[in-house]
C-alpha cells in the first residue's frame, strides 16, 4: 500500500510536467448536457479517424459515456481558462455551460471560438483500474481562428510560447 | 472513400491545435534499444499507477512492445528539441540514441536530463485501427529541474509561456 501511494506521488509529480492542451469533453444524454475540463485525450488512429479520452469512473460524465452517448473534444483557445475552471470545479451540471457560447451540433453541446470541435460517434470502451477509455469515431472536426490552445502544466493554465 | 479522405484530413488540422508535450518511447528488445518521439501519450488511471500509448503498427517499436517489451517515457525538455527531431525524421535503430545522454535502468533507455522518465512494465494491449493502444504500468518515476517541456503545436516544437 504505502509503495503504491509513493508510486502515485510521483507519478502525480512526473505528470505535471506533460504539459497537454485543455479539452473540455461534452455529452447529451435523455436531455441533460454535461461537461468535464480533461486533459487526457489522444489522438488514436487515422483510419478509422479515432481519438480516445480517458475518465474516472465516479466523473458525471462517466454514466451518460458509459451508454454509449457520443461526445464532443472542445479544445480551448488560451482565453477560455475561464471555461476550464467552471468545467473542474464546483460548478455542476448546467452551471457549467453559463460561461462561453454552446452551440447544439449532431446532438452535442459545441463550444464556440473553441480551437477545435470533434464530434464523435462512442465506438468502443475499454475499463482500466480507476478510469475507462472512451474510444471516438471522429465524424466532424470544426476549427477557429489560428492555433493559440490553453495549455495545463505544472498545476496552472498559460500558453504556448510563439 | 473520398468522405473518409475529409474527416482524416479535418482531424489532422485539428489535431495541429492539440498542443502536447514531446514524448520520446523507448524499449530494448534482445539487447536492440528503439526510440520513437511521440505525443499520442495519456494519463490513465492512478490506482494502478498507468499510462497508455498510441503506436502505429508500421512503427519500427510496434514489434517489440507487441511481444511485450517493456518501455520507458521520457518527457522532454524545452531544450531538447533536437532528440525529438533524431528520434522521429530519417535516423533508425541505434543512431537515434547519438543525440542526448541515454542510461539504461532496468533495461530501458532512460533520457539523463529529461523532464521525467516513466519506467513502465507492458501490462496490456489494445488494437484498433491503424494503431494499438498499450498500457503501461508506472513502476518508476524520475523527475529532472524544474517544469519546462518541449512542446508540439501547430506542426512545430516550442515551450509553454511562463
Amino acid at each position: 500500500m504505502t509503495e503504491t501511494a509513493d508510486i502515485s506521488a510521483r507519478l502525480r509529480d512526473g505528470l505535471r510536467r506533460l504539459a497537454k492542451a485543455v479539452v473540455v469533453v461534452t455529452t447529451q444524454h435523455r436531455s441533460q448536457r454535461y461537461a468535464m475540463a480533461a486533459t487526457a485525450v489522444s489522438e488514436l488512429s487515422m483510419d478509422p479517424p479515432s481519438l480516445l479520452i480517458c475518465v474516472n469512473r465516479t466523473a458525471g460524465l462517466h454514466a451518460p459515456l458509459a451508454t454509449g452517448a457520443g461526445f464532443c473534444l472542445n479544445i480551448l483557445h488560451s482565453s477560455q481558462a475561464a471555461i476550464a475552471a467552471a468545467c473542474s470545479g464546483g460548478l455542476t451540471g448546467e452551471q457549467r455551460f453559463e460561461h462561453g457560447a454552446w452551440a447544439n451540433r449532431n446532438g452535442l453541446p459545441c463550444l464556440e471560438g473553441a480551437q477545435a470541435n470533434f464530434l464523435c460517434r462512442n465506438e468502443r470502451s475499454i475499463d482500466h483500474g480507476t478510469h475507462t477509455i472512451f474510444i471516438g469515431l471522429v465524424e466532424e472536426v470544426l476549427t477557429s481562428g489560428r492555433p493559440d490552445p490553453l495549455v495545463y502544466v505544472d498545476g496552472r493554465y498559460t500558453g504556448v510560447q510563439e
